[in-house]
């Protein structure tokens, strides 16, 4: 009996554990959210000072990472759990590595947007990026939820929103092409409007691995690189 | 004495996994190696028939990464390996992320040399393509040896290659730059050039996140993120 309840009292300050990275995992997804968004905004409102602040915390996001790879290391040296909640904790670790990613982006097109103001009030290719910046943004959002709520057949559906993200990020591109060529005097500062764009669509792809290990976790099935 | 033998067969049956894993990540490694040269020679020589097999074979890429990440939980749920082996199987489904990625990159250097390749003779960029794949393959090469051996210092001395190959890189862009202004009519290409530098620069970074695996391995220190 005394055993027993040993062995509960185990698995209760286990299953605290897991739920504390899971806590802090969805605290940092909040996070780079954030940076998301102030980043495509100090674009469309040229506000360098917001820009500024993104780049400021992604050092904030990247401490992040490295406290909960550690917690993810931990558990697994303490608690050696199998099957599921190893696949869990395994999964933290790979999630992220993908936040770190997209806070890593956000902090890119924050450079651009300091740039893109000093350059001037020329705004070609910001409505590109205000539409392309949205559609990553809520499958972000839709991609962190599903996360939660570890609901597969949300992931499933987000996932799916990268094949529109991945057609307007062409789009886009041609439009910019288009600009360049009509003014080639623009041509650097386009550019700037460029990377920012492709920022957008590699958040996405992290946006995309996420979901992909949400499935992972709860189906125990490996869905990367199925065409 | 027969408890001990059992242990020690145990043991040597870890170990041998251990090793297994190893020498299956450093083949992941050259063949991405291989990948990165067949896509820089398929620009520089117009051989699309050669991006094509990158094109191809990167699932055979994307196959290893899946395999050696499911041989790791594996290892770990039958194994609980503690401390440094434990560090070591963890550092492993980190490392082979940055391959299947290199191994990635490699395909979009693959796909825009078709493009080049199609839209004709011009070979503006094609140095600074050169110049920087050659770098960037040779950090790459010093990456893998370093964790062929696990020589902190050769990694050490690896990671500040990164350095050199972010000031070519950003030389290299003004350069395209200058070569879009001169002529307008060259964008579209000059772009795909553009995308081709952005890969290798890209590269570099997940070359860097190698080295950092290798200190983490060794010294048990997280040293990504460091200024």
């Amino acid at each position: 009996m005394a055993k027993m309840s040993f062995e509960n009292h185990i698995m209760k300050q286990f299953d605290e554990e897991l739920e504390e990275i899971r806590t802090r995992l969805m605290e940092m997804g909040g996070k780079v959210e954030q940076q998301l968004q102030n980043s495509i905004r100090a674009i469309s409102d040229a506000d360098s000072k917001l820009a500024e602040d993104v780049i400021a915390e992604e050092q904030h996001v990247d401490e992040m990472e490295v406290d909960i790879d550690e917690a993810c290391i931990l558990i697994i040296a303490r608690r050696q759990p199998a099957a599921s909640d190893l696949r869990l904790v395994m999964m933290v670790t790979k999630a992220v590595n993908d936040l770190e990613r997209i806070g890593d982006e956000a902090k890119k097109i924050a450079n651009h947007a300091v740039i893109l103001a000093e350059q001037g009030d020329s705004s070609e290719g910001y409505t590109e990026v205000r539409h392309l910046g949205q559609s990553v943004s809520r499958m972000l959002a839709n991609a962190l939820d599903a996360f939660a709520r570890f609901d597969v057949d949300a992931a499933m559906r987000t996932l799916e929103e990268d094949k529109q993200i991945d057609l307007d990020y062409k789009t886009a591109l041609r439009e910019l092409v288009t600009y360049m060529m009509e003014d080639p005097r623009s041509i650097s500062r386009v550019i700037n409007v460029l990377w920012v764009l492709r920022s957008l669509e590699r958040i996405g792809d992290h946006a995309k691995n996420l979901c992909e290990q949400i499935v992972f976790v709860v189906k125990g099935k490996d869905i990367r690189h199925q065409k």
